[in-house]
């Protein structure tokens, strides 16, 4: 059997995104989501959380439009990379060699493009920097201080992409060629709207969702989530969100998929949507089959209770989250 | 000075709503809400929960139409009831009286209208009825265990009324004859739309609100309020209510007006909508100015964060909610 | 009958403690436990929490030994100070008169000592300052932003005494001379062992406990309790000052007496001891009997669950919290 | 290289109690735990929690003394059982081959013994029952309903076992044999009192621990652990457990190993003590360097904040968990 040789990806590493207001935007992630700054250049902010031992699991960067500029994923093992080059290549995908870059603290890397337009890195080599003892936690199995500031979310979690191509066959080839399982999804008459993927126990890394049928633009970003270790985290994340004087996007509420606690805000620099979440649930059956929402559940997976206005094809909710095709 | 001898209102005792399904609103109220049966007759039904050591907090009748009969209050000392009974009639309020009854613990009592139509009844005398051994808590200060079923409120917490008359003149009647302090209100350029009153240093013991423009029932419940220690205690009652069968009506979400965390949802039984909630703050200041929310800040006097939907004169919030007038 | 023009008691105000590190208290209570500086001079120190009105609920001021100085409260109505006054001294409790206060915002206020040598102050007029909009929180009910630092305690809550002399009689004269209801009790065959109460809904705003039998100065403080809205906030606080490298003193845990969720920690600079707590319960019924524990329940009195070492004879628990007799 | 066709592990999947006393123990993991029956002869009961698809994940077992008779886990490939039982018996470990098992819901498994005493059974194939609609949860990927009874823990996590072996060498014996990676260990100058261990992202499926030096049964288990998705749910099981009459044994308080929210019960029935834990932390970086905690991180490293007093050697601690060699 073939699998056994297969590359595989271990984790997402990290999102870069492009705001047109730079300086709003690491206000938002750092002193408001409290994420904590590595780096920094004249164009961008490296960050990640207090758990996170890794470079950065952010990439914020100055730039015209605000745009999802690519996604990160740690592979497995260090020969996974060449793997990957292989096995993509033949499959017919296109994939571009980059080589290590000081400034983010990868080693070499590969770049390739999914169906849907999206755009993906995968690595290996990665720096994983200490901490100044004055913001290290006591915590010998933790990088930050606990609670050091803002919201304090723990770690990335997942994201979730929109496009505006069939998201079944987007899917197809996230397990095909990377090895992503389904997880949940929910069908309708109509086509499949969105599926829940994962490499990992959690129930998604990655979602690829249906866009709306007005959206131009092929490739976008829905969210990018945080986690919190409980749903009591998040609610407290609410306050300060309206302390700070942005007003959430929607929620609190749980989605039946995944099981999420969630609450949606819009980084105010950029119109990048990101998901503070808590709670779901963890698949460690290694024969999973996905779960499918029908019509008759798809009120309760969207929303088992709170917000009912997010289904996904509301136009109005993409405005400034666009990924470059 | 005359008012050291004005008689006082102590605290709110019970509601007593009919419903024309009395099974299904006691299924609701007992076993998923989590109150405890004190007493029952053919067609009405006592509850308490657990904190509570009066005879009740809520009365179920079967009745052809789901409506609010009256809310009992408990007077502060045994000679506030003939004090009250002087000065509401004094001050052109009818007043009856109504002798001891049996069946309901209550010894002698008064029966009054609001002049927004909604009754209410005035007590002092009441049985304190023990608890069953196995269903006695463990704690001396508690009368039946926590968590014993379903959400398990702890105690009645507030009633919620709607007029359809002008609310500001009916807060300064509770004001004038019984004693309630204004805490916090509503103004538009229109009007007051909403007061929340209290004798306790709770924001609210009682809040009457405008109800909306095509309402024909003068004086309706908009809700009644049971307590939950802390704000996670109401998502599992959100969780608990939706693998009943019954969707939340509005929330999880924060209001600004006295900071509850919210969730409202209707008994299947009559309609009557009930409000589980948390958080909040206590006023102890004996001079506290009442909070003025103004058109600027109405947003964020109904909802801090979470549903935005709840404006109170929509007017399909309001069916099955009707107290005669 | 004679009481209704007795004075009362409104509320806990503020409790004045002697420092010999002020700048160590000073960082704990602001940086850590997250109250706000309203004012200070070269020696003393004034902080609120965020939903407090008046001028300060905490005073830190320098001096060679960690002392309770007193404990504020504010009076109900205007007149009650003067008829506090007449009561007292009627009664043969010296009370001194102390002039209004332009720095800590008082206006005239009484001094005056219990039995138990615990020194009390009694006020009405005291200023209420705004606070600065970069700090005032979008909610117009309460002054400063939810979560602005550290622990971020809601409100003073409730003061802790121990003293050498049997505490019966000094709950007796808490009763006869400033009305202080006694809410619940833990009784041994060789004395009661402490007294909660309260002049609100609150179950203490007052405890007294005795002292250990090797104890020699006679007034102590026990602790000084915070509030916050939720258990899980109280967690937080753990996480906050074990970061803060202060490991607390005892819980979490749930006392049974007054139902509190508690943690307890030693402000670094003083050794005044601080609880941090939240749920409870609240008393509205005006006939409450006081709740008695005896030796079969004393276990579940002071720890429902969680640490089970505070029980209060043991004298290594009062070194630096003693007060002046 | 040779890893990629080593058998693996996926995750834990029951374990199976011996308890003299049948009727207490279900009363207690059924009725207060919260789990659910999936099956019993006159001598066991197959329980699982809510969120579990496999037929159980503990079996309780009538018998004289109290005793864990062996842990089970599922392998993650079909094929695994074969690979792992050459590879064990290849490394000098016996190995034992049992049928399909009708009652238990496993097809073939293989049953082993660990240096340490404890005794394994590894299996692939094994039923998932459905549930009865009226037990089913409205969450589709969810078996029965959320706080269907008591605690309603929502899935088995770890097991902690007891050695008076070295705990390091079995560390390496599992490594070698099984998969699993160590996570997290406290090292001292007389040698490593405990590690870590997991092959799922979770800081450890399995520990295993240095019995205290009066120990005379080589075996033990220290404890059996669930887990609730907030910390907040684990102090209202700390409340269910005493209103049952249960005083929880240790907590709550929270480990820096594993980052957990934990509390400590002891089955009344059997004396086996369960850890109900929250919060933690996830692991997913491939190459994850073991966190070591030295004798100066110690007391962090078992108690960030709560109790202190479980220290693993305290021989008290172990009495009715006894493992038969």
């Amino acid at each position: 059997m073939a699998y056994h040789n297969q590359p595989e990806i271990a984790k997402l590493g990290a999102a870069h995104l492009f705001t047109p207001d730079l300086e709003k935007s690491l206000w938002f992630f750092h002193d408001v989501i409290g994420l904590e700054i590595v780096a920094r250049t004249e164009t961008k902010v490296y960050l990640r959380a207090a758990m996170e031992r890794e470079h950065h699991s952010l990439v914020l960067e100055a730039g015209e439009r605000s745009r999802l500029d690519h996604v990160s994923w740690r592979v497995r093992r260090p020969e996974d990379l060449d793997k990957f080059y292989t096995q993509l290549t033949e499959n017919g995908t296109e994939v571009a060699v980059q080589a290590p870059d000081a400034e983010d603290g990868y080693g070499e890397s590969l770049r390739l493009q999914m169906p849907s337009g999206h755009k993906l890195r995968l690595y290996w080599d990665v720096e994983k920097p200490a901490v100044a003892e004055a913001d290290r936690s006591v915590l010998l199995n933790q990088r930050y201080k606990s609670w050091n500031r803002g919201i304090g979310v723990r770690r990335i979690d997942h994201v979730n992409l929109w496009s505006t191509h069939e998201p079944e066959p987007v899917h197809q080839w996230l397990t095909d060629n990377l090895g992503f399982k389904l997880r949940e999804y929910v069908q309708t008459p109509h086509g499949r709207i969105g599926g829940w993927m994962s490499v990992t126990p959690l129930v998604h890394d990655i979602a690829v969702m249906k866009a709306g049928p007005h959206e131009t633009t092929p490739a976008r970003m829905h969210h990018l989530a945080f986690w919190l270790d409980n749903a009591a985290d998040v609610l407290r994340a609410a306050d300060i969100l309206v302390e700070a004087g942005i007003k959430p996007d929607q929620g609190p509420g749980k989605h039946g998929v995944s099981q999420a606690f969630f609450l949606y805000v819009r980084d105010p620099g950029s119109g990048h949507r990101v998901e503070i979440f808590s709670n779901g649930y963890l698949i460690f059956d290694p024969d999973w089959e996905p779960v499918e929402w029908g019509v008759d559940d798809i009120a309760t997976a969207l929303a088992m209770w709170g917000p009912t206005d997010y289904i996904p094809h509301t136009d109005d909710h993409v405005m400034n989250t666009t990924t470059e095709a």
